[in-house]
């Protein structure tokens, strides 16, 4: 065959185009078909930022310290160890001063979202603080009233993440490395302080919770310890990754195992008579009824978790992601405890009928720690099942979790994803490569009404703002490149 | 271009060969790629086969009665009810005469198979029939004891599938239909009588569960039954479906779920002080540490279901495919009480440490009532976990649901499928469809040891014998075609 009888030279030219799509229109004039290829050049194309990015990714103090953040993240082990019945018994500061705990990096009165506004409304009405709503805004808005962040008390709460001085607190202890983490007791579904409500309703139901539920399962957490060292949540958190869980937005399998365990533990001898019969079973049928209700215990896990991985010198791993709704802020193994902050970005999925998405309030609470630890959007191959809530194919949702392996240090052999072959779930979100490939980690999330006492609307998944990231590149090529 | 000019000149042949394999020798002797693939004509080739075949696939009576039963299917709603303490109390032939039930077709005592022999051993020990196992086994072999099935009962039991006069069984009600089904109870996983094992450990956990499990699962039965209608079986099946479970060999969503609902109704204000406490915490912790428990609820849910959808007159949908360890058979809707029989195919697998195929037992149970409900390996797709028990890849779970579609009337809009986009599972295994297509249905399923004595050593699939359905379709073309 002559050069000239090549096939190719009767065909049409194709071209693949990498980055600027401007070039692609002359050769589509010409009658080209022309693949556009979505890159950007490390660093924004920025010099400089591209090589402090080739410095970092180079520097084995680093690629060190992630390994190490990382295998802490694999060893950790939270087992559920008890509930304080009094928020202000674990944090006397909580007696000492009128101060409510919320989700998120910090944020002042005026800059709150409405859902935050509502919760914390809710909590001063449920402290007694003051007789009415307006009252209670007044307090808040005045000054009165000083706000602290969950993550600063070694606790997450989900979305508002209200926690007051008379509300219970699960605990949980990393038996590995032995650090505390705390969270408050999930509401169930709806209308709940955590997503802004604050009626009536909605402090009956907080009071109960105190009154009833929370004696319940501070003899379930001691039975369990007692007879055989405890519940340990990652453990099921793992298992509820083979059977539809993500363990942030969908907790229907996690929630029916934990069920399971907390039945025999209070049924357990020990156990037996240490609280009311009805109390046990008011309690149960609250679970059973509420498949959301380990969401809670899932983020403490994973708090619990992230905590043993901060701290680690010179790791560039992301141990916290949390939002206030007004604002989204990362923190950093290697860099302490500052919060690397941007706008909160906006939730899309699915509404519940009669809302939409002009309703929704941006990006909202701790359970971001969820995905941190690599449960959440990192873990969606796990969960086709969620995309019946949050929107999406089960197409996109193995998607998610391999983009995410593409910003983590490492796969976390506990974690299996068994749509991808039972491979290792995403471990440890890395600064760097988000900065160097672009991909914006997934969040799997509820989505708020924006007005104060309206309640949950809807679910569905964000990206974290690329500008936490980049704040966070910055802050470590200050910190670990030579000046 | 030329003719001269056309690339496909300079090419080799290339080929795709259907059926008679014998053909391609020529073809690639000729230097063609040949792709060979896997047909044969309707029928096998037996031109009278095809005729008869072409024409109930043409019968208007078949088709709307096939559509009758698989709507039976879809419409039935199995209510867990009761447990009888005592099999005799349901059955009193059981009372009456020395009757054992077995799994699967009629089988005698010479032809059955190795965990058959054993676990009838045990059950005539178990009934303190004899003081050892010689002499149980001389009254076996004697005469001295009659055999049923389970499936004559109304019930089913896996593996040997063992129903003893003085054994619980769980009753299940089909509320929309209204007929009645039966199980025994799971006695876990290992050493077990269903399969084939009669050691003392054995027996013993066997008087257990009389003893202890018995009467907190019906005091369970009762009050879910006051409290809100009973435990709806499918509702659960269904849920399971999205968490990881195909109800057959894997069961450990639907078991969870299944405890959570049994420890809500045994803390309700009518089922409390019904049963010793002591008992209500040893039934749970036997479920909680038993992933299997929900089997034989599974089985017995798919028994009420399709009985429901037995009986209608020129269906060719098989409603009970159970097998003995020596034969498999088929129930057919329109065919009435008759079993259509084949040597029992051998399951392929997973084995525990220290065995092998060689000493797998050939197929045996009545726990494929799963599959003909529309469950296990037709639901295979909804449970990738399955895999790492029973072998096999992810791929070949979606593959197993998509062939299985192929030869079932319809798909049940209510089992979705989530990694097949949530389609519906296979619904009404057709004989038709089968003989036409040559695809054999899937079963998921435990393998027990070929000796007596000794349980379960694997897990794996197995497909139902083409000779059942050859038997099958010519007992429709007999009954339903002009003479």
């Amino acid at each position: 065959m002559n050069l000239h009888d090549n096939p190719l030279l009767h065909q049409q030219p194709s071209a693949l185009n990498l980055g600027i799509a401007d070039f692609n229109a002359s050769l589509t004039a010409a009658g080209a078909t022309v693949s556009q290829i979505d890159w950007r050049p490390p660093g924004d194309a920025d010099p400089a930022k591209a090589w402090a990015l080739a410095q970092l990714q180079a520097d084995p103090r680093i690629a060190a310290a992630n390994a190490t953040a990382c295998q802490r993240v694999i060893a950790a082990r939270p087992i559920w160890q008890d509930v304080a019945l009094r928020a202000d018994g674990v944090w006397p500061e909580l007696r000492d001063t009128r101060l409510l705990l919320h989700a998120g990096p910090p944020v002042q009165w005026l800059e709150m979202c409405g859902p935050m506004q509502g919760a914390l409304v809710g909590a001063v009405l449920y402290e007694d603080w003051a007789d009415t709503p307006e009252q209670a805004q007044r307090m808040l808005a005045g000054g009165e009233i000083a706000f602290g962040q969950c993550h600063d008390f070694g606790a997450v709460g989900p979305m508002t993440g209200i926690i007051s001085a008379s509300m219970p607190v699960l605990q949980v202890r990393d038996a590995t490395h032995g650090n505390l983490a705390y969270t408050n007791i999930n509401e169930g579904i709806g209308r709940c302080l955590r997503f802004g409500a604050n009626g009536p309703d909605v402090l009956q139901r907080l009071k109960w919770l105190a009154a009833v539920v929370a004696p319940v399962l501070q003899a379930a957490a001691r039975s369990a310890l007692d007879s055989h060292g405890g519940i340990d949540l990652k453990a099921i958190q793992s298992q509820a990754l083979l059977m539809g869980d993500e363990v942030h937005s969908r907790n229907a399998a996690s929630t029916a195992l934990f069920l399971g365990q907390l039945a025999v533990a209070l049924t357990a001898p020990a156990a037996r008579d240490r609280v009311p019969a009805d109390a046990v079973h008011q309690t149960l049928d609250f679970i059973a009824r509420n498949s959301q209700f380990f969401l809670n215990y899932s983020m403490v896990s994973c708090k619990a978790i992230m905590d043993a991985a901060h701290g680690v010198p010179f790791s560039t791993v992301v141990t916290a992601t949390a939002r206030n709704g007004s604002e989204t802020g990362l923190r950093v193994s290697g860099l302490g405890p500052q919060w690397f902050c941007a706008p909160s970005a906006m939730p899309v999925g699915l509404f519940f009928p009669g809302y939409g998405q002009a309703d929704a309030c941006p990006d909202i609470g701790d359970s971001a720690i969820t995905e941190t630890a690599g449960f959440g959007g990192c873990a969606f191959a796990a969960s086709p099942a969620l995309t019946l809530l949050a929107g999406g194919t089960v197409g996109d949702a193995l998607r998610y979790s391999r983009e995410m392996w593409e910003i983590c240090v490492t796969r976390n052999p506990g974690l299996s994803l068994p749509a991808l072959d039972f491979a290792g779930a995403p471990c440890g979100i890395d600064v760097l490569k988000v900065i160097d490939t672009g991909i914006q980690p997934v969040v799997t999330t509820g989505i708020a009404h924006r007005q104060a006492g309206i309640g949950q609307i809807g679910a569905g998944i964000v990206r974290v703002p690329m500008a936490c990231y980049q704040r966070a590149f910055d802050a470590a090529a200050a910190a670990f490149l030579p000046t």
